[in-house]
């Protein structure tokens, strides 16, 4: 039993959302600081056997709305919204690629459309020997929500938060830390009702009364918003895996969580 | 027989080396006229069915040097020069897809690093679904000289130039032009001897002889350089794809030989 714990590295899957990398009202508006900020705070933390999921913000998600590119291919004009799309989402990766590097974290991309294809959206394939490699070597993976080749609808939008269940679940994760730029999970959208209340920690069986009681995820988001992730998380807590909602925007809050700290958060499964 | 011929479309392999992009004496020194002036080139051949591969330049050789990346995983202390190399090749990459993106070519860039595994530096794995999907969707692939991961030496260098001669014979591709920074091949180094004379067209037989002459790839060309590029191409010549090799750096050349024409340089194979 020890030796197969052993031969399984604990891998934390880190994601940081859009929001908390970039202005989302704003066009490709990248928040330096923060950036630098997470990069510092990842460095700090020194943990092994991470993998970094990063969401599009403001560099993803207007183009891909602009070009309908989640519904998939319907005409020739969205193939060059496909390639604005990839390229704004490589631009804000280099970014914190940078940041990253620049710290001398050994930090190296996966792009999604490379090495992923889905099928009506949801992932069906993903070569990931360079991403095994990667991983067991002690290199840092950084991927992040990118367009993808789909084999029904022919291309179509890769959400971050798919890519955070479908890795830990596929690495059997020992922890999701999920970075936004709210407190956590609210009973009510926290930015529009100040007297939303924050779960501290919910079980699988809240969660999924919560989700009924919110519906489904609506079109308008192409990546789901909180909605979305709650539906992309149900399998991986299904599996044991425990997910941690928290601020990324608040300085120390990935760093204390990164070091199994509880900080001001909804945790979800078990405690 | 002319079925056959349509259901396979005739494919053109495009090298830009990393001399043309970059100024190779600088540190991350890119020629941003000449990538401006060759996404123009590109764009006004119009061209379909095409793939292009950039060489690194002064983004890619010099930290891979430093840290002896070519020859394997040997310390610790070279991850970070991996990660630096890669990052530093999709700085380059990013220049480029912009230069062509603008120009609204539906440029998709799949980094090698993500989708090749190397056996002692040689092509073992590549995950082709999405660059052929990239291709036959009518979307412009563009690789790049990248770092990988490797079986045996647990990474090394992949240079454009095995890129080229890989995918090129894989597509059965048509042809191959090569933009160097000087008009072709010659029977010295033009850069160092005013009197070396260009070869107007060689043969397969006559290039073997001239990759005798002129004796194996020195260790201190991290990508071979034109030594490096002969051994790569035979392969392809011999399969009968004809190469030519020209000077990238002229303008105009690049437009008149994708769009067929003969200009200034050397054609290797079939005239």
């Amino acid at each position: 039993m020890k030796v197969l714990e052993l031969s399984k590295p604990k891998t934390t899957v880190l994601k940081i959302g859009g929001s908390v990398i970039t202005n989302k009202s704003g066009e490709l508006a990248p928040k330096m600081e923060d950036i630098r900020r997470l990069a510092k705070e990842i460095k700090n933390a020194g943990i092994k056997n991470l993998v970094i999921i990063h969401g599009g913000g403001s560099f993803g998600h207007p183009i891909a709305e602009k070009y309908t590119l989640k519904d998939g291919f319907k005409e020739e004009n969205q193939k060059i919204g496909l390639a604005e799309t990839h390229y704004a989402m490589t631009m804000l990766n280099g970014l914190f690629m940078d940041a990253l590097i620049w710290r001398k974290l050994p930090a190296m991309c996966i792009s999604p459309s490379c090495c992923i294809i889905t099928k009506k959206g949801r992932i069906q394939y993903f070569e990931e020997k360079p991403f095994n490699t990667l991983l067991n070597m002690g290199f840092l993976p950084v991927l992040h929500g990118d367009v993808v080749f789909d084999t029904e609808l022919g291309f179509t939008i890769l959400s971050g938060d798919q890519l955070v269940s479908y890795l830990a679940a596929k690495l059997g994760a020992e922890r999701i830390i999920i970075g936004v730029d709210v407190d956590g999970l609210y009973d009510d959208d926290p930015k529009n009702n100040k007297s939303a209340k924050r779960f501290e920690h919910l079980s699988l069986e809240e969660l999924k009364k919560l989700q009924e009681r919110l519906g489904k995820p609506t079109a308008c988001d192409v990546t789901g918003g909180m909605i979305g992730k709650i539906a992309e998380l149900i399998p991986v807590i299904e599996k044991g895996i425990p997910v941690t909602i928290l601020n990324a925007a608040k300085p120390n809050h990935i760093y204390n969580a990164l070091l199994g700290e509880r900080v001001e958060s909804t945790l979800i499964g078990k405690e």
